[in-house]
């Protein structure tokens, strides 16, 4: 392990993302000799809070990683594809939060409490999941590996603030105008999101299927280095702020009862069971918002199949489902020396 | 047939679902000599709409039912307790929407569309079933014609008109106090439905599961006439008004690709289909709000087994999940000639 500090670029530094990157880097303490916010020229010039102090956000050019050995980037697909090469042969091990990169062969899609150990191959990029396989994955890690799972049936109930600052402030404004009696104005989504339910996330496929659904079929064999996991998907969007959340059924090869489930996922890292369905006790959105954990609960054994399992999933999308699994990221990075620090 | 009509009682009128009862009367034109609503004491006297006039609702007592031929019951599960059978004495059939009845093997449990040949061999009460299970036997019920059915896992995304009227009153002040900056107050509902998802109606029964999810296990098996039907269930209130919304996962035993499930479906009474992701068509709560049918879209095969079917169901539920489905039952007993009109 390194004795100096990295030097850490946070890439899109102005957005839901960027913004919860620098407080999470902050709220864990990042061991960082210096970090510095870029982003588009047009966001250039703002400043982002960091440790008490405000920091000026930098247009992100091509020589704009020298010296740096981090860079965290949350931009966008666009961004990524050109910035991350260009990062990466200056040296820096990038940690990319957009979609480009993760189901390239040659780079690795992270989970730390899931797959820590498909960093060592990195070629100077990692990916970090979408959201809503972040959350999923980190509770099938454990009963996979007891039980072996076979096929998964999941839906999602996934927050505004996955789409970014716009949807939430789009969802704010839809339901402040009905409560005044004026009509709804929809530039973010396609359709009202105030008092409705989407099931549309990210666009369709030639399948049927959103890219969205597609992304947790995929990603999840990826992450849980295991292509015979069967996934089946219904991504939707609910009227919430913060906080997806996931009824997801589960069929193993070996029995599991709930109770075994329960104590698995109650003991592994970055879980926390919320389980007592008579005193009303479960994981929702709006406790889980701001928090690092998934939660877990609902957990009770389907009887239509030999060996199946139903649960209800929830986190924080910005946080576990983004900033803070990025950050994570870096973090093991830095813990099993694979970083070069300059 | 009988040349005369028949005469009609509402019970529970002043309800939310009583209300939209004698809306759809009005609406479809029902063929009664006389409606007349009863409720409990404390709402007697009350005024409720009815083709353009006021009709005053009238306490109901164990002698009310004196001189009618139907009786439709929306007034909760101890109302239905001990009013059907003494209306059933006094020469009605009742139509009960509580969940008192659903389940006695005397009872024909009914969705028109469905199982209508139900209705003869009814004791004096049928029952209507669960609002989320309607809609979902609409839709299931062409399939299993021509498929058979195996298993279904299946998520819901219920709106608060499901609870009442007390519930919509509540997720609209939880929402205003918010943007003002108040606390919130959940008195209906354990915990805030604003912005939020509750992974529980209705009590939770000894197997983890709620009294409303095994309602959709026990009430599909009796509708579809067919026990060997295995069906899993978790069921979510979302923040939405009207209208629930259910992500459906169908193996069948008989492969079905995706059109022949579009063409059934909507060659099938009650259902309409609404599938052209590509232009953004699929259907919404806010849509289907107002609405007679069951709608039908994201309809996808499920490579993940050899007959898999997704697909994402929506309805009114004060409608076809209560009050339309109830007078379409009474609609029924009289094309049947099931009612002895006095």
């Amino acid at each position: 392990m390194s004795t100096k500090n990295p030097r850490v670029a946070v890439v899109g530094a102005t957005g839901a993302v960027g913004r919860e990157m620098l407080k999470v880097l902050e709220q864990r303490d990042f061991p960082a000799s210096e970090i510095v916010p870029f982003s588009s020229a047009r966001s250039a010039g703002t400043k982002v809070p960091y440790k008490g102090e405000e920091l000026t956000v930098i247009e992100l050019k091509e020589d704009s990683f020298e010296g740096f050995d981090i860079a965290l980037f949350s931009a966008g697909g666009g961004t990524s594809t050109k910035f991350a090469p260009i990062a990466a042969k200056a040296g820096c091990v990038v940690v990319d939060n957009s979609s480009a990169w993760r189901m390239d062969p040659k780079v690795p899609l992270v989970v730390p409490e899931v797959n820590p150990e498909d960093l060592e191959w990195h070629p100077g990029i990692i990916a970090n999941p979408n959201c809503s396989t972040i959350q999923m994955v980190v509770a099938l890690k454990p009963i996979h590996d007891e039980a072996k799972i076979k096929r998964i049936v999941v839906s999602t109930y996934q927050a505004v603030s996955g789409t970014g600052q716009k949807a939430i402030t789009e969802l704010e404004t839809q339901v402040s105008r009905l409560f005044n009696g004026k009509d709804v104005v929809s530039d973010v989504y396609p359709h009202q999101i105030a008092f409705n339910c989407l099931p549309h996330i990210d666009v369709f496929e030639d399948n049927g299927y959103t890219k969205e659904e597609m992304k947790m079929v995929n990603e999840t064999k990826k992450i849980m280095g295991d292509d015979s996991i069967k996934l089946t998907a219904t991504a939707v969007r609910v009227p919430v702020f913060y906080g997806h959340s996931e009824s997801v059924n589960i069929e193993t090869e070996e029995k599991l009862t709930a109770v075994d489930c329960r104590n698995m996922l109650a003991n592994f890292p970055g879980i926390t069971v919320i389980d007592y369905p008579e005193k009303t006790h479960y994981p929702m959105a709006i406790d889980c918002a701001g928090e690092d954990d998934v939660f877990v609960g609902r957990i009770r054994e389907d009887e239509t199949i030999d060996n199946g399992i139903n649960m209800w999933i929830v986190s924080d999308n910005i946080r576990k489902g983004a900033a803070l699994n990025t950050v994570q990221i870096a973090e093991t990075l830095i813990k099993r020396d694979l970083v070069r620090v300059k």
